[in-house]
């Protein structure tokens, strides 16, 4: 494996030679340079690149100084690389000839495939299929290419990828959206925020944008990978990229679009690319190395904390401005992120009241007043270094000052800045331009200074948000923790469909998970009971996989206290299940002991872009109108289980609410995890499990289901 | 009133003097240019200032070229403002000889006044005390002055206002943060966004922000008024500025800080400031002509949508783009905001299919692909002005094009902008540097370019926000609707204190608030008892002042069914009374009819800044924990209490949940509107309302209030 790559880098594709090519043939070559086809070559000759080029076309013997091959057989080797720029329908001969030739990446430029539909599928598929017979991965078709800063490789063509403005930095960048991701390059630029790549993935009918974030994670060069996503179908592949970012310390900065209706039709129309809701993407993030960015601001300013590669050891900030209201505003924005603004110890207390004005607030946030201009800052910079100082503080955010005195003032504050391993950060308390030396002489000494002091908040909060997951991530325990429940065989019918009450808690069941008591009876076996078959009170429902929403069919009777309304119930139950359908099949008449308890229910889908999925909540208004649930991929542990309940807002139900007693956690956390064993472990067929709901009792008094729904699917 | 204020002007202060004096007298003049007593000087005469300048200090014959006056009896006249900057103890004399010369406004500088706390706090109720006598004016003290950019008339000392690159615009800043406020009017700038004026007022002896923002509100060349506030105290004047600001159309801006505990006792601790919670600013901000901004980027966004004037008839967007990447994310903001994205008229979706690629997408978002470089975005302006003309699009959102024709394109776009009084603006895709003469065209003539396309959407959901919000005032009934109920003598004892449940129902159904039907006895009452006093099953209560917690105290009793179990209750709840509290004053026993029905509360607290406020929500967890709840300020009517209902998540509970019937919403607004009339018209002698729970009806069966506490407090 390349020596640029992290030694524990695991089942990597090594992508070194697509990204830093010996040499590029540019297949369908122009000596027009403003064409699509000619672009490229003086993109590849006017940056710097040390590779050589090829250009192919019959019709030249030579462009711009270059010698021009007739076909791709007659490139000279070794050839890394072919960016194909021409017509659809010439694509996938060329393809054949590349495989021959030995070239073993191709970037396809040419449009014309799936995302026109009808003939264009049929193509990408021919595409996908010569390309893998000809041994030749590719990136494309209907993309705009790479921009490789590091290597001054730009293989690709538009208006972005000419400018002289862009600049390298430690972030690659893989984009489904190549004229919105390049514009992006160019616009972090200007805030001198750099990447060393951008790849722009078109329709990926063969290498994936997951596939390239494995290898860009990996690379030495690059502190973190920034995704612009607008779908990805393995959820899997996802979550665990997210998980090598948080072993690595390296963030994923994800912009994921296409999450509302709206916004997923539009991508679709435009790369025909389906995907999961916005909701599992979500889960993935919150859960795995990732940091979500929802604007052009968010990320620049996320890039530029996350590069000076500081790690708060804690969540307490110190806060230092010349004006009281900066202060207030930043001291709020903090604490809506989830950030602490402690007391500062009491010998910092005393050394800053000696260094300020008798009306200066030495509280957190320190407000020095603008009497702070008055020495050029110097003791300003003190009142900083008292704070970094503090025992009490993990990081800090001051306002920098401005005016003549700054230049001078920020010398010495970067030997400050720099003398700690605390994250320092400076709110830039105007414009880009009001100082502008001073910023750009701060950041080159790894002081990043954010316009607005809202920005800087949030900046400072993603770095204290990757910095907590990591944390939570080191003492987690590793997979092999031992499994509550082996797998257990489940003897399910053939075919999709939904099981019927019992037999779902029965599939429940076998996983160790608690339910009601309850026998399974004809109406014949009712009749002729003597005695009842659990002690009253009890419930009556009809067994029948063609029922599944019991109560809305009229076909549960609640509360049965002697054998004659038990029979009544029985009679009641099959007639109302014959009136609600009479095609019904109908297995029997349930009879269960009643159960009470706090009410909450375990939901289990299986995606089709992300696998087995467990859902918890409250049940009825609370997850319907208010939302309040939590979702976690399966399977999973004991421990997670009780990070799931803790997450929705209603928690405090649980854990003794106004005086009540508190619930059995302990047992709704099993119960959790073996559901997700369930469903993980019968993936292949089983499409949903419902338990709504599991009744939870008092501490040590366990869980019970009342009610399941196991729906089924084909083998695939 | 001067001619520079709205003729429907009402109750304004006329502060035009102030802000545009015939003259300024600079009291404590120095003839050192860089200290704050000559700062001054440099601004009156150097930036244009057409009124005159007088320097006072008798250690000189002149300063700069000016006159310099001994003392202030010797200032020529008329002179309209001093500005003082002497230290803090000069300062009650030079106001008193100011109001002897005539002089009718100061601005004060200078600190050492409540800021300090302790003798400060005493001598600025001295400074007040002077002034009121002198019939002076006074802004401060410890502010920054006041930067007026409409006539050049910069008063006050600091960095900030000697920059050159400052500019005027249609918006005056009211400012609590003299240092920040002044920063934002230098950080606009830069971004072409400019003010007429801002005002530091400091500590606000005298003038209020509250009373400049009314006058600067009525000015006609102002468009829009921006607030930095950290707290005021005359909530009722902040509301009625909301509603004048719906009447003129001129939204208000406001950015408050010190919303959290910690940011609220940072603003204490440096001006002093007591305030009231952020959410009741919330309301006031939600249904008033407010647009809370929170960050820089908010707030020049805002402004530059704002100053086109042009007003969205209804929230349907039309999107346009060059890349399907930026159109998903735009799609996908826009939802979020609440605005729509409609299909395209049949008529627009043929026109575009002929102006644009077979690959483009020519749904909303109309992606016109990259290939609309290939024409000099001929044909892309023909595809905006085809969405600006569509009859189902209120306002567009374009993405600009970049590049060598982006100046030709802008030309002519700017025609087609022009010709429509819809909403148009641009997102800009890269930085501002990037054809920034382009941008400057564009924004000259009328044309917002917002950086980022997450900020776009929100600026333009703001022009929304306010539009809708205009919208609903107009329709809205004048207050001179009639009340439900007329103002009610309650017959309340003297003192603060706890009412019992009994006397605070007798409260609420003096307002026509239904509640439970009950008796109040004695324990002999009760045990003398031949028929039940109200048909079982009954509630027993003690009725007590002194224990309002009565679940708590163990003093309620439920669902009796006997003479003998009433008896038994009354003798239970007497018992468990005087082991609760054996000093408690006991009135009785209280038996009620058991009520039942959906539980809801309705609160209100007389707040000390906003006064009387109804709160409603569905209590228990859903207000504990899910914080699902609504306010309103008291008095109100029943279309608002309606507005408040459907306010709620859990508001469809009310209207007929999976399938149960709806509820008696229209006897529940009349209740929230009688409780809020309650507490408006007894503001002097009710501190709270506690009505929880009132149960609810099905529709047509009305509500009743099962319980009820009202807390007295003595007369101010």
């Amino acid at each position: 494996m390349d020596q640029s790559l992290n030694a524990s880098a695991r089942n990597v594709q090594d992508f070194s030679r697509l990204v830093n090519p010996r040499a590029v043939a540019v297949v369908g070559a122009s000596n027009d340079l403003s064409r699509i086809g000619g672009q490229p070559l003086k993109l590849l000759t006017e940056f710097g690149f040390k590779g050589k080029v090829y250009p192919v076309n019959p019709k030249y013997p030579e462009i711009k100084g270059l010698t021009c091959y007739k076909d791709i057989a007659s490139v000279p080797k070794p050839c890394d690389v072919a960016l194909v720029a021409l017509s659809s329908n010439h694509v996938l001969s060329v393809i054949e000839q590349l495989g021959a030739a030995g070239i073993p990446f191709a970037i396809v430029l040419s449009a014309g495939f799936s995302e026109v539909g009808g003939e264009g599928i049929e193509l990408q598929r021919k595409l996908v299929e010569t390309a893998k017979r000809a041994g030749v991965r590719l990136i494309g078709p209907n993309c705009l290419g790479m921009l490789n800063l590091h290597d001054n490789a730009r293989i690709g063509f538009g208006g972005t990828v000419q400018l002289k403005t862009l600049i390298p930095g430690p972030c690659a960048m893989v984009t489904q959206s190549g004229g919105f991701g390049f514009g992006v390059v160019a616009t972090a630029a200007y805030y001198g925020v750099g990447f060393n790549y951008a790849i722009s993935t078109g329709n990926e009918a063969d290498i994936s944008m997951l596939e390239l974030a494995e290898f860009f994670l990996e690379r030495k060069e690059n502190d973190s990978i920034m995704l612009f996503m607008e779908g990805i179908t393995d959820g899997r592949r996802l979550i665990a990229l997210g998980e090598r970012a948080l072993e690595l310390g390296k963030p994923v900065l994800v912009w994921k679009v296409g999450n509302t209706d709206v916004g997923r039709q539009a991508a679709a129309s435009h790369t025909a690319r389906m995907t999961a809701s916005y909701e599992l993407f979500q889960s993935a993030f919150r859960h795995g190395g990732f940091i979500e960015v929802r604007d052009m601001d968010d990320l620049i300013d996320v890039m530029k904390v996350q590069r000076t590669k500081r790690v708060p050891k804690g969540n307490r900030v110190g806060v230092i401005t010349l004006s009281g209201g900066a202060g207030v505003l930043i001291a709020d924005r903090c604490i809506e992120h989830g950030l602490d603004l402690p007391k500062l110890t009491d010998p910092t207390t005393a050394q800053l009241k000696e260094l300020v004005v008798s009306y200066a607030s030495v509280a957190n946030p320190v407000d020095a007043t603008a009497n702070g201009y008055n020495d050029a800052f110097a003791s300003y910079n003190r009142v900083i270094a008292a704070v970094i100082a503090d025992p009490n503080i993990d990081q800090v955010i001051a306002r920098s000052p401005r005016g003549s005195a700054a230049p001078a003032w920020s010398r010495a504050f970067i030997e400050i800045a720099n003398a700690t391993d605390k994250p320092v950060i400076l709110n830039w308390p105007t414009s880009p331009d009001d100082n502008a030396d001073v910023m750009k002489l701060l950041e080159e000494n790894n002081v990043p200074c954010i316009l607005s002091p809202g920005r800087t908040v949030r900046a400072l909060a993603s770095l204290n948000e990757f910095a907590q997951k990591q944390q939570a991530h080191a003492k987690r325990p590793r997979k092999t923790a031992t499994r509550p429940t082996e797998k257990q065989a489940l003897n399910l019918p053939a075919g999709s469909g939904t099981l019927g009450e019992h037999r779902s808690k029965q599939a429940l069941a076998a996983y160790g998970i608690p339910v009601v008591k309850e026998v399974l009876l004809s109406a014949d076996d009712v009749a002729k009971l003597k005695e009842p078959p659990l002690p009253f009170p009890l419930v009556v429902k009809i067994e029948s996989a063609d029922i599944p929403h019991k109560t809305e069919a009229g076909v549960v009777r609640l509360n049965i206290r002697t054998l004659d309304e038990l029979n009544a119930a029985a009679r009641d139950v099959l007639a109302a299940a014959n009136k609600h359908d009479s095609k019904a099949r109908i297995d029997g008449v349930l009879v269960q002991e009643m159960a009470s308890g706090l009410e909450v229910l375990i939901g289990a889908v299986n995606d089709r872009f992300f696998g087995p999925v467990v859902v918890f909540g409250l049940g009825g208004i609370y997850t319907e109108l208010l939302k309040d649930i939590t979702r976690r991929f399966a399977p999973f542990d004991e421990a997670t289980a009780r990070e799931m309940i803790d997450d929705i807002k209603s928690a405090a139900l649980l854990h003794g609410f106004r005086g009540q007693p508190a619930l059995d956690v302990d047992a709704l956390a099993a119960a959790l995890s073996r559901v997700s064993l369930l469903i993980a472990d019968h993936a292949d067929r089983i499409a949903e499990i419902d338990v709504n709901p599991i009744f939870v009792h008092p501490a040590g008094q366990g869980v019970v289901a009342a009610d399941a729904l196991v729906v089924l699917k084909d083998k695939a």
